[in-house]
């Protein structure tokens, strides 16, 4: 059993000190309640602000920055799920997500490969690598960020390097509903996995963000759902499938995605070899 | 301007007298409502049985079948999407879908590619073709069957086609409401274009349908969504894109997946590239 915490929280755009004493008490009510993990929203720690980071955000400070976000998994003994600016040795700025345990190392990174709109085009840009799976308190995770998990292939991509668990950091602007209640149940549902999506709320710079974050479950249903407002969302997620190997626990794995015996078998059912054919 | 009418009723297994004497009878209400089309259920004509239908039904009876299925096109000039076994020259059984114009001329066919469960896999072979694409009253058309629809694949493959019109014969057992409510929204916002699901009702053979039919919009928005009984579900269809090559008519293509000005446009902001240096 893993309990997942969400902050949904209003970010001080280059407010870097606020942010990251905002993070450090969402860890501690996080730990505090129990949960292994704190998933916090896209470029959080700096704010949402493509335009402005990339003339006014010092890269150099960054390796600061993640230390103390390292800290702060430290301090709470919880693991942590931060989004900031990174940029590649060839000088490209990409937006990125990393996943720190509890001791602060690092598991997993991700750079994000759908740039979203005309403002984080001309600031960034698009990253190429697939979505890593990495174990985390026996199920297997991987990260996307943001409008990655409005393109079925990213999550696609997730799933069939048997991803359970899929963390997305997301700036979502408001008006823009159906992504979380449609698209980010259907990525769970059609690749029979759980995502947690964490969203900002409020004004940051020209956005104006009204939360929503959300966990869906492998079936599609609705985990938690947070309100337009400032909220720590918990979820409580269920043995991983892998803990089903004990015969004792067998229906667990009835609605796995790569069970024989299920019905609804979406990665198992899917044809590959045929899409390729396909060139989409 | 297209209104589209979905047959959602009870089939009687192989009384294919009394199925098309029902199809006869949606055609006609729907025709006189100002219909130009009628979607009919997967396998309606015949009754969803698949195992019956490999032991008991005659192929040889299929083209007298289509071609009374053409006639109530003809008779109600409406066009028609009916849905029957198919086989192919080398004798594998397909489960096929059939779009016929309202002069009866067969305007596009479609073999499923994603068979349902063992008893679909014991009586049919999978078909291998990408989903086609063919000009209806304006919309660029295209059919997917029943499951194929819960793999983002397929409905993807339809709208890099060019589909705006997405036409979706369906069998699908109660239980499993979140392929209407949750997957067919998501091919709809996420292809930005519209899907149209038929199911049947009732019970046929050892399957119990529970209907909700559905028609989703460009933006994942509900157009029309039917109970669990028999239903003629209508739902109107607005401009198609291409209609807005007039530029009084511009804000019509805002929402358009090919928009460059669009905020949102999923089929410019995918990475195929991308996706197939990840081999999904």
């Amino acid at each position: 059993m893993v309990l997942l915490a969400l902050m949904q929280a209003n970010s001080a755009v280059l407010d870097i000190t606020a942010n990251c004493a905002a993070v450090d008490d969402a860890a501690r009510t996080a730990a505090a309640a129990g949960a292994q993990l704190l998933l916090t929203p896209e470029l959080f720690p700096v704010g949402y602000a493509p335009g402005r980071l990339r003339t006014d955000f010092d890269p150099a400070t960054l390796p600061a920055l993640r230390e103390a976000l390292a800290g702060i998994a430290r301090r709470h003994n919880i693991a942590l799920v931060y989004s900031l600016p990174a940029v590649t040795p060839a000088g490209e700025w990409h937006i990125s997500a990393t996943l720190v345990d509890e001791s602060g190392d690092e598991l997993l990174s991700y750079g994000k490969v759908h740039l979203f709109g005309p403002d984080e085009r001309a600031a960034f840009a698009s990253a190429a690598a697939a979505p890593g799976v990495v174990e985390f308190h026996g199920l297997k995770t991987s990260l996307v960020i943001c409008y990655d998990i409005e393109f079925p292939e990213s999550a696609r991509a997730a799933a069939v390097r048997g991803a359970e668990l899929l963390l997305v950091p997301t700036a979502l602007a408001g008006g823009f509903d159906a992504v979380p209640k449609v698209l980010v149940r259907a990525r769970a549902l059609e690749n029979q996995l759980t995502v947690a999506y964490a969203n900002h709320t409020g004004v940051e710079g020209s956005y104006d963000f009204h939360g929503g974050s959300i966990v869906a479950g492998p079936d599609g249903a609705v985990l938690a759902e947070a309100g337009p407002g400032a909220e720590l969302l918990f979820a409580e997620l269920g043995e991983p499938s892998n803990a089903a190997a004990d015969p004792a626990e067998g229906a667990g794995s009835a609605d796995r995605a790569d069970d024989p015996e299920a019905a609804v078998a979406y990665l198992r059912d899917r044809r590959p070899d045929i899409y390729r054919s396909w060139d989409v």
